[in-house]
């Protein structure tokens, strides 16, 4: 097996912000007639307008945990729900699409440190299938329950799997310049902190700054693009920005 | 946080057999009551009428898979609709029960050999939760993928979590010899092979033989009781067949 590639689908893109529990249904068809005909391949997706509004009404984020049970059971039950969506369209597509709920395999330990075991993505991977994940609740030690976010997943899973590549498809075609272009890119965040703020920019909601910052860490090429660019980027080109 | 007790709650005590996708209502009920109340606990269950007719239809056991995601999800999705119910249940009774998917976080090797992660599970006890897993499917090397037993699941993370008791709450009062009388204690299979066969006994459905085989293997003690016997168990009582 060749080593896979990661692909993000944000939240935002592939849900309709304004209004709960909504998907943007022409965004999710366009990212599944992208991805089908494509292996090797692990999808991630964010909550977007199913799982935030819910964290919110909780007081849960990435670091506040909660130990509510209602509340780990209405984000995560959220969470499943737009999985299952966008498992229906893949599917409709022929894309042999299977689901993985981070809460069912994922851990925080006391620091905030995720283990997010990997067996059973790659063994999913071997056999054909098309791994879809998705930001959702974790146990926590100390803290109840907290959030996980996709990009966490993406992080995690590109390191545990060797990722050959990484994708993140965002609302924007890459991480853009004071006058609204597209950094090409991006090699230490010096070279954009002017752009996305100084080192300690809070982040909680995993905008820009905080992907740039993870992603740098990375160790490998990661891409940041808008829905535009997701043939391209499966197609293996370096759409919208890179960041090595 | 001391040692937990591992429970498994038989498909077959709280669905109905005979129907497809239907639970025992009066059953599980009770099941429900007994478990209110205590701590430290992890929950397993059986598929019983829900997931025991998709793995037929399509041919799946926990050796032979298929690569049909069609019927990885038909398996999976009855199981998680059984698992709802079973939570459903719980959380009447207040008690703070969370789902587990094994499916999100399973694998089994070219030869079958199971790996269970289980620090979500350490982190969710730890916590307060009452993790709730339950029989599913898993990605399978070379197989795609195949059924997973509630019994593998308990002895699985009995040894993992390093568990007080397990227990197995069945249809039966416990490993009845040839005139129907409770064995009460089981030390070697040989104490057995005359009533529940020789070692080389088929037992693809999880039967007896087969469970008493593993919970030998298991270094621990194990007790396999009927639902009236639920509430002694919690309560830390041995009733029924012990296994040591």
């Amino acid at each position: 097996m060749s080593a896979p590639t990661v692909l993000k689908l944000g939240g935002s893109v592939i849900t309709d912000k304004d209004r709960a529990e909504t998907v943007d249904g022409r965004a999710l068809a366009r990212a599944a007639d992208a991805v089908a005909g494509h292996d090797d391949l692990v999808l991630v997706h964010g909550g977007g307008s199913f799982g935030h509004h819910h964290a919110q009404e909780y007081g849960v984020s990435t670091s506040d945990g909660t130990h509510e049970v209602d509340g780990v059971l209405d984000i995560h039950n959220a969470m499943k729900a737009l999985n299952g969506l966008v498992l229906r369209r893949l599917h409709e597509r022929d894309v042999p699409a299977v689901p993985v709920h981070p809460f069912s395999a994922a851990s925080r330990d006391e620091s905030g440190g995720l283990t997010l075991p990997a067996g059973q993505v790659e063994t999913m991977l071997a056999e054909g299938f098309v791994p879809v994940l998705h930001g959702d609740v974790v146990a926590h030690a100390g803290e109840g329950v907290t959030v996980l976010s996709g990009d966490e997943i993406v992080t995690s899973l590109a390191a545990s799997l060797d990722a050959s590549r990484v994708g993140l498809c965002s609302t924007v075609p890459g991480v853009l310049d004071g006058e609204e272009n597209v950094i090409p890119r991006i090699e230490a965040y010096d070279d954009v902190a002017d752009v996305l703020g100084g080192a300690d920019t809070t982040d909680v909601s995993g905008g820009m700054a905080g992907k740039v910052r993870t992603l740098l860490a990375l160790g490998m090429p990661a891409s940041i693009f808008g829905l535009d660019a997701l043939d391209a980027f499966l197609d293996g080109e370096s759409p919208g920005t890179t960041i090595a």
